[in-house]
């Protein structure tokens, strides 16, 4: 088990992107009038690659257009103190390509906030790093 | 009820403030290389600042001192699709004055993760944003 210098498990590629898609919600993060900007969505793998909907002139939409961005999940449990996060970086584009639209409203991703949010947003996964937290005891969570 | 161009509704400073402690896990959101970067700890309140602890040579100590720095917390539930999140943006400096170190080592801030974590961070919260998801017959999350 390779531990990093804060003593959390450090997760492999593999594993990594298989924890990605366990949680439904994840958070992108990116720049906002040069500063520091995260929000909520959910989301769906198609391949490797991250896609996210929002509406067409969404900040969101705006801010992540051909911008490199990360994009966080992760799950806790407060009562053993255990838990996982995985952060995948890589460039963000708008899909405006009909057949992509078609292949990629498929998916089984419906936007839990009200409106029309028919703009699909992809993240291309370049890096991605995840660490564990393991409790002395070998208390994990998986 | 507020809502903004998405459709979510919008929080108030008091309303963020107040669900800003309701969970135990933050995700501070930072530049790392010219990258965003974002990594979660858990945290505690002081007056209206958010405090971390980090290993002081870690890489979240280093890209954090006197950075702008946002601070996402959320509570989001996969069943009715409703949840809130909260973000506040604001300077983080570390912590040296012994008597602050002093102050801010009574509060319930035990770092969840295994090593030597003393350092404390301080983020000044000085704008906070929030919204909340509401299903249209009205379910939402608290």
């Amino acid at each position: 088990m390779k531990t990093d210098s804060a003593g959390l498990q450090v997760l492999s590629w593999e594993e990594c992107m298989r924890l990605l898609p366990e949680v439904p919600i994840g958070r992108i993060v990116f720049t906002e009038n040069a500063l520091p900007a995260v929000q909520p969505v959910n989301f769906c793998l198609y391949g490797s690659d991250i896609v996210i909907k929002t509406a067409p002139g969404s900040k969101l939409a705006a801010a992540t257009r051909d911008a490199v961005v990360a994009f966080e999940v992760d799950d806790f449990d407060v009562r053993t103190r255990t838990g996982w996060s995985v952060t995948a970086v890589g460039h963000a584009r708008a899909v405006y390509d009909p057949e992509e639209i078609e292949r990629l409203s498929e998916l089984p991703l419906q936007a839990w906030a009200p409106g029309n949010r028919d703009h699909f947003i992809v993240v291309r996964v370049e890096q991605i790093t995840g660490r564990r937290i393991v409790q002395p005891d070998g208390t994990r969570r998986e």
